[in-house]
């Protein structure tokens, strides 16, 4: 298990943040990292080279969306997920849990799993611990999640701790599935809502399980960030301190910024290609959206300091000419800026916590939104 | 001039059809070519550099389109259509004359030029020859066409024939128009419709006007095959054999063929990315409909001899399923084949007519298709 050990490794804190790395059969990622969402085995609009060339390093894939279309059978016949999308680097998918919860409709949920009808067609799945973590290995993924059960902000105090519960018997059972693999790795996934009782409960049953990294679930559902924050302040630290942990579905820039202050390691979100797909850029400045009228004749790129492919060959004035024409190529524009902005983000949040800078880089961070856009013009 | 007499140079001939080099300030292209369509300032769907890749050395832009959106004067403002659109090759620009005919309503043609409505928000519009010159040298257009009045497949002959009078004399004020242009070209367009005796009155104008290269237009409006090739087994000779010559909106692989036996040298159609957005592609074995579920497990390219960064990459089972699950990556790797395809299929030719041997070529290319794509599986 020697590869294993090296599979994490902090290089240095600034504060509660961690710089550290992420060493997998298919490649290292840096952390703070942040993963583009490949949700049915493409990242929407971009070519894999065009995800890599932004700077990540690794993709997440959906198991919910693989599971039924085109089925992790056919994508384990074709020599798994990588080959399937032609992604060379690692892969880390989710178990499919929230998706389940939140996609599919007349979900019936019991100790062995959850059986639902696919939002596609309406066709009978089931998924438990044990299929949740066979797709993922059909999948070829490099990081698997355990399967859990997610709950929404709204649920009572009582329902979340019965679900936590439940999450960690079904965390018991994945790492059982998972099994001994040696160049797969299998992350745990704290769970209990907003209570520090339960997260630390949590935490102290998969700390014992012994998993390689840890998911901080049930949060971005809707709390609001001052919530999230809140839960931030305690909860990562109840997760043992050398092994990574991410904070799933994770988030806008701020979001990011604010948990890795409070010792966040890794991030997922379809933010930037879905911001991609609607016109909107993310930038240093804050976000815009391509479709307003006042880019209509603006020569700047959407960002002087970027350097991505977009914003070296192309203006706002022919993003936003794009975007009112309806063409493809806005789409893919946008979302090689977005991805490459939030791959920049984090590499900005790398450098800072190496200087330990991060204080003044966060400072920077906000004073720069503050400013906007439109005042720089 | 002397720029201007190496603008076309035959190397050799097969036949009728004909090897060359057309040679402007910003490259190079070989002949017979195929220009994708570039009608909004982009490729649909296609990054420029993946155009390039896939062999393109020319692109076409509308006229039409782009003075309606984001309009000329913009484009001009910003350095031309090449650099609005980052496309560094050569770029031809049709004359809007077509489409003021075919997309706008409400059009009220007078021997001045044509006032009609936008087909995008009914405002009111206004072109002439001297107008689409003045908007082709704002896109900074490297070949410019003259304007012409386009007449359906169904048009009576006195209409033909009056509307090609009327062509001939735009045609002259394009010319006129146009002035002196020490790097740019343009080329005047053979009318007449499906008679012989006004085509070859149409050329005898043409060519006194001393245009740098010709089109032949009129045709490809609905009328099939047989009766489009009918008119190029004599429309071509009658226009200058040292000037290239250009069949407007050509078209499915099988028209370039029979089109280059007959004497064409260059050749632009929407088709390879219209097809790629709707789920086809051409092969050597013909078109193939993706979302067919005879895709779902296959786990060949979409053609084995393709080197194209979709086929290199890519099954046939993957883009199934991003056609199925309506990803935009579907349509932008479908359509990189399809210009490679194409481009492929031009560099094919050249090679033929270098070696004397287009009649196998064409021979070997109905064959393969013959035989067909089921087959081979």
């Amino acid at each position: 298990m020697s590869n294993k050990s090296k599979f994490f490794n902090i290089l240095k804190t600034d504060g509660k943040a961690r710089l550290g790395k992420i060493t997998t059969s298919r490649g290292v990622v840096d952390t703070p990292a942040f993963m583009p969402v490949g949700t049915a085995g493409t990242v929407k609009g971009v070519l894999p080279e065009n995800v890599k060339l932004a700077g990540s390093q690794i993709i997440l894939g959906n198991t919910y969306h693989l599971m039924l279309r085109p089925g992790s059978e056919l994508i384990s016949r074709f020599g798994g997920l990588h080959k399937f999308m032609n992604w060379k680097l690692p892969i880390l998918t989710d178990s499919g849990g929230f998706q389940v919860m939140s996609l599919s409709k007349l979900r019936k949920i019991s100790e062995e799993g959850v059986e639902f009808s696919s939002h596609i067609d309406g066709s009978k799945h089931f998924v438990s611990p044990e299929r949740s973590i066979e797709i993922q290995l059909n999948l070829g993924s490099d990081i698997i999640m355990a399967f859990d059960e997610c709950v929404d902000s709204e649920t009572p105090l009582e329902k979340v701790a019965s679900s936590m519960d439940r999450s960690m018997r079904w965390a018991k059972r994945s790492i059982a599935a998972f099994g001994s693999q040696s160049r797969k790795f299998i992350f745990g996934i704290q769970q209990g809502g907003f209570d520090e009782k339960l997260r630390l409960e949590s935490s102290k049953i998969l700390t014992d399980l012994n998993f390689d990294g840890y998911a901080l679930g049930g949060l971005a559902v809707g709390e609001g960030q001052e919530e999230m924050f809140k839960v931030l302040d305690f909860a990562p630290e109840f997760l043992p301190q050398e092994k990574p942990r991410y904070l799933m579905g994770v988030g806008k820039p701020d979001d990011i910024i604010g948990a890795v202050e409070r010792g966040i390691d890794m991030f997922d979100c379809v933010l930037p290609t879905r911001s991609g797909r609607t016109g909107q850029a993310h930038t240093r400045m804050g976000e815009i959206n391509l479709r307003n009228a006042r880019h209509i004749k603006d020569d700047q790129p959407l960002d002087f300091l970027c350097s991505c492919y977009t914003c070296v060959n192309y203006s706002r004035a022919y993003l936003n000419h794009l975007e009112k024409a309806n063409e493809i190529l806005g789409s893919v524009l946008l979302s090689i800026h977005n991805i490459s902005y939030y791959q920049e983000l984090m590499k900005g949040i790398r450098e800072a916590i190496s200087n330990n800078e991060l204080k003044t880089f966060v400072e920077n961070f906000h004073e720069r939104r503050k400013i906007g856009d439109l005042l720089e013009l």
